[in-house]
């Protein structure tokens, strides 16, 4: 199909898209069962050759919080790292960001819910205190040349305390900067995005922060998650965080279902004629894994109905 | 939220868009089971009184065809009738527009493939062959004050030739007109669509053929359903089918899944400041009936997860 010169709504994409994996942090803590180690580092080796920018890789959180991490230092150094490929954890704390540079993780990541309520569930902490921790952990990185990246949690609205004006939002941004974070994540932790507002925050984020790396992170909950993707792109945002087979889901969001579905999202944007730098069908090979890997069926479509240019044999007349 | 001023995304959206449900003939026709007369009235009539703008009530199909329809008439003539909603059926030829009649439809639904051999799978005829069949059923409708719409299917793809040429769809949307046809949907069959393609076909259609009521019909079967809407939406297209629950699927396309889901998508317009009549609590109500209908799961996400503006009490502090 010709690309009309008309066509307005990819008017501001970004000449590249990048995206990041979070399947085996974001996916795999909210798992039942516990995922072996091994398959943890063979699925971070195969997915680094699939030309994904980053790989979320564990979190260094108490084991006693995620037990399903617990191996989160044997995952970050069992692993083969691909030059170009950036290797994150997640930390809650200076502890964890010391066991993250112990490590050698490329990047560390923050996370605050700017729902005060959603923060005191899942962080145990007002958004101050998150603050004050993140003051201190900067402390231990600095000089280090480990990156960080800051996530705005419910940046989308928080399923305690709903909508989030996007002046807060703006505010935790500029906190984050301030101390010195290298890229933000705008999360929708629990599914509450809708195209208008990703567009309009996008729009005040991009406006306010010109030139800072920021990656939007959807959850599929009630079906806007791709949706979501193409008001982020329509507006220039280039990075996007999505889960292998869209697996995942936070442990402590009522109704809070998995995160949008890499193979999906990659599927949709070269469809569209992006480009990603990832090997769709290298992708999809390994996604194959991911339910025997946890052990059910994983909600991704293009594993169940193959991409769109997989054509099919021509009934024989009858 | 503010809406922003300078937001281009829904820059050319329509003040009012309109949702049409097909569940009743599109969902049910791939059924396993048969759904009771009965059933198909009650769901109806409960349709009728949430503020859709059509309903397609059944297909004056051949029994032996989709056993599941076999009760069109008796559907058809059984239901209360709403002003202000269209009731439609969907019908092959002039015996089935001479049954739609007797009943008292308010419109005909007449569908042809684009892709050739989609046409002789789904229909077993090729395209002329059914142009020409239109013909004689528009004979037969003529000055009945019946309306016709014209379906163009696989217009975003077919699953055995492929992508289809924009001209060929805009040279079948011109052969519907020219005999009168009414309004013109296009069909995404089997879930082929993506959005980038979505605007350009929509904004081609739009510019060719202005004035002309035209439908967007998606199924999800790569989880680009919504996004899809969007892209639609924001190009100025006002139509828009959709199935409860997201059930449906192509009996006769391999691979097709469900529709896109009914209260999803409006859950979805709604969340982002759209006019579409319909009550959305009202829908929901009426959805939850649907997986005790068809006697299975069904994929909608809205009516798991909630709508996105039921909070949840917030947890005790530890």
């Amino acid at each position: 199909m010709n690309t009309s010169k008309r066509v307005v709504l990819f008017g501001r994409a970004a000449p590249r898209l990048y995206i990041n994996e979070v399947a085996v942090r974001d996916g795999f803590q909210s798992e039942a069962g516990f995922v072996p180690t091994e398959d943890k580092i063979r699925l971070v080796n195969r997915l680094s050759r699939t030309g994904l920018a980053k790989i979320e890789v564990t979190s260094f959180v108490s084991p006693k919080a995620i037990p399903n991490l617990r191996d989160a230092e044997q995952v970050m150094r069992g692993i083969d790292r691909q030059p170009g490929v950036r290797y994150v954890a997640l930390v809650p704390n200076e502890r964890g960001s010391e066991r993250a540079l112990a490590c050698g993780a490329d990047e560390i990541n923050l996370v605050m819910s700017i729902g005060e309520s959603h923060n005191l569930a899942n962080m145990r902490m007002t958004c101050e205190q998150s603050l004050a921790q993140f003051r201190r952990v900067m402390q231990v990185v600095r000089g280090s040349g480990m990156r960080v990246n800051g996530t705005v949690a419910t940046a989308f609205g928080c399923p305690f305390d709903g909508d989030q004006p996007v002046c807060r939002l703006l505010w935790a941004v500029e906190q984050y900067l301030e101390m010195g974070m290298d890229s933000i994540t705008l999360a929708d932790t629990t599914g509450m995005a809708h195209p208008r507002q990703v567009s309009e925050v996008s729009r005040a984020f991009l406006d306010t922060f010109r030139g800072v790396e920021m990656t939007l992170h959807f959850h599929d909950t009630r079906g806007m998650g791709l949706a979501n993707v193409i008001a982020g792109v329509a507006e220039g945002v280039a990075h996007f965080d999505a889960s292998l087979g869209g697996i995942g889901g936070c442990p402590y969001a009522p109704g809070a279902t998995g995160n949008i579905c890499t193979e999906d999202l990659v599927h949709m944007l070269l469809s569209c004629g992006f480009e990603t730098g990832v090997d769709l069908d290298a992708l999809i090979d390994v996604a194959r894994e991911m339910p025997a890997i946890v052990g059910h069926p994983v909600p991704g479509h293009v594993l169940q109905a193959g991409k769109r240019t997989e054509l099919h044999a021509r009934p024989v007349a009858a």
